[in-house]
């Protein structure tokens, strides 16, 4: 079991009476809720709280970090971005949900703006499970449907990811790659795309055992040392013709 | 052939007598004077000049920007770093030269720091031929020797290449992916490694073949429209029950 | 431009008068004419012809060979199956339409069966492009409509693709996978979904533009020399310690 | 911890006296004994076996299958290789170790014949660690050396691997790349090169390490489920217009 952190920007819930009521104490109390009920160990952090929650002593301490946010990437704090991407390097998990495709960690780490389309019409989107071997789909039918749902559609300016685990279709039209993973040094990370705030979607089965999954899978890998910085190794293990260092 | 802009700080040539010698009017101007023989419509910029010679005109003209920078990184403002990363992003080439792997540019776009290890010991260098199906190869042998490299070694800390091209073998028994290809948006980046200042790395037939291959290969690709921003498409194409934008 | 063989089982459009009346030549003479139309010097080939129509001598001399089948699979002898893998792979490009997907060389060469699901219901098919980058989207729309389409869906088991240009959309409720990209060795190969043999698919002007874009992709790159059989080099290029070759 | 069979041709331990000095029971029964003391329930099986000891109930049971061989690779039955491979296309692991990148499964399962070049010299090697998020890696160091090893060199003609976990540099100037992964389906390959049979590199301990490490990172994960055949979906989930099944 991981030791994770829920992160939410934690402004619509109480600006919106729609979201207020599915998610009544913020939509990072109910994701950790979901993750504590499968035995993690969770906590939640949010962007009012002094260095947004997430000091150096809670992401050393965390394994897997989940990200929700919305209107306000502009306020988190480029220091404290960079302090996440540097984290994930080093081996955090990180769970990007919704419209965390914009927050500023996703982006950075990703080196791409993650552009999108969407609409909101409450249109019926179908997750489809295109890589059935991956852990995160454990539990899963090879397909399900979110009845109501906030349209994302391609092209997503992503890097291509290094697996692609859910495409989502839409009443609409469109397809939107929904489940990507990606690594970045020792961490990995993995979008997902379904989450609007004025939707019930994770009150949803299917979509809680993604958020369980997804926290076991992201959780740091035991490999051997990641290096921070670069290195001048003067001293050569073979032996270089004419040179004594 | 290509529009191509080769960019450099320009410091150590103005600064270290045994670089003046190897690069009399600049790395760049050198690096720009191999690929105009090859018939390249070729440009310099350096950091001295303001934008550091890269503003959005000379950018929007470039097919394929040539990056060396090693000792004045920190120097390159970030705005410029930005508006090159965003060039790349809708369709301009970035060919980053040895020490450039540090540049603010190649680090933005991989959302990587790409450190490594390094020596500085006149050892011997062999670059391998990986993919030998990649047009940057076209020309070389199986291998070739760089009879004296300044040593870098793995791990090389970067989001896993698209395509790995090179691989080189260094005398003191390091091992390092000395041509890495990545796909950012419509732009095409190649790192290549070998090329330091104190060496006549950039003045090889081989070296000299890959930079040609590297400024045809990179140059933008006619594709579809690449998008820019999210856009809302509130009139979806196909019909949704009970919605009526 | 390139040269270019279209294969074809050529069986339905003698059996069925539908598909006679859609392509009264074969659909390879009439995928043959839409690339001849683009300047591509182009042959036909088929099942019925002593060695399929594929010996050495046409294969050596072929760029690029586009690969239509549906019912008679089986019907393609191994060895032929194994010549066309081994010329893809010393550079020979390889289009993929439609049901060819379960032909024995795109299966040999990817290592998979290349299952999925599908249906026959004339339903509507939206292909989406996803990487905009590629030059196989070049000239068309974001999106466009095949009015009549065979569904294929996913699970697709197949390697994940390189790159992933295309993914489908259909009424009945499924996505799919519409254009992957592969290399296996210095030969490029490309999936492309659309062309039901009942349907007038391959008449549709955004499908001719991927058909010819492809056409163009996927001929044979100049790299160095591809290594066709294990070589022993019994004579090191560097000093081995109390070795004497 | 996993049911893991080690198969063997066992010819060279027959047939050459320094080869069963190293391995008297066959390198088979020194693997399994590798695995056995991590706790992994182990059992061997060899070419000489009826089905060469491969049968469906065997592979069935098999959660991580190792494979050596090396001058009998054509005595293995097509049949039994196809077996292997849909096996791992269900979601058994494959270990191929060394010489066995000329193995049926591993070459019918990658779609490409895997050659490389080779020396046999008792030269040094060094094996770098270019993923040190890779599980593989745990417990070592960022570099080791076989103090005698046979030369492999590229190019290594394989698809790029999904990672790259080791390259190794040799002391007469060849590169390797020696820890390669592939996903098939639901299963997992690696490919680790070391393991000369008249060397005694699966006694050293960095050796044995990444064994025990392969045999936990290829145990089957648990998806959804996969599908096996091509599946006919007449009945759509979504409704089409004029479509009545």
């Amino acid at each position: 079991m991981s030791t994770v952190t829920v992160w939410n920007e934690y402004v619509h819930e109480k600006e919106d009476e729609q979201v207020a009521e599915l998610y009544p104490d913020g939509i990072h109390e109910h994701v950790a809720s979901v993750l504590a009920e499968a035995g993690h160990d969770t906590h939640t952090a949010t962007l009012q709280e002094p260095e947004h929650g997430l000091t150096e002593d809670v992401l050393e301490e965390t394994d897997v970090l989940f990200w929700w946010g919305h209107i306000a990437h502009d306020e988190v704090q480029d220091e404290i971005a960079e302090r996440v991407a540097r984290h994930v390097r080093e081996g955090m998990g990180l769970v990007v949900l919704h419209s965390g495709h914009h927050s500023k960690p996703f982006r950075k780490l990703l080196g791409m703006p993650a552009d999108l389309t969407y609409r909101e019409a409450e249109e019926r989107e179908r997750v489809h499970v295109i890589d059935p071997g991956h852990p995160i789909t454990n539990g899963l039918p090879e397909t399900f449907v979110v009845p109501e749902a906030e349209m994302y559609g391609e092209p997503f300016t992503v890097p291509e990811p290094d697996r692609l685990v859910f495409v989502s279709w839409f009443e609409g039209g469109e397809v939107f790659r929904s489940g990507c993973c990606y690594r970045r040094g020792n961490g990995k990370i993995f979008y997902f795309r379904p989450g609007h705030e004025t939707y019930p979607v994770y009150h949803q089965d299917e979509i809680q055992t993604v958020l369980r999954n997804a926290a076991e899978w992201a959780a740091p890998v035991e490999g051997s040392p990641y290096p921070t910085e670069c290195r001048n190794v003067g001293e050569p293990a073979e032996e270089i013709d004419g040179y004594d260092p």
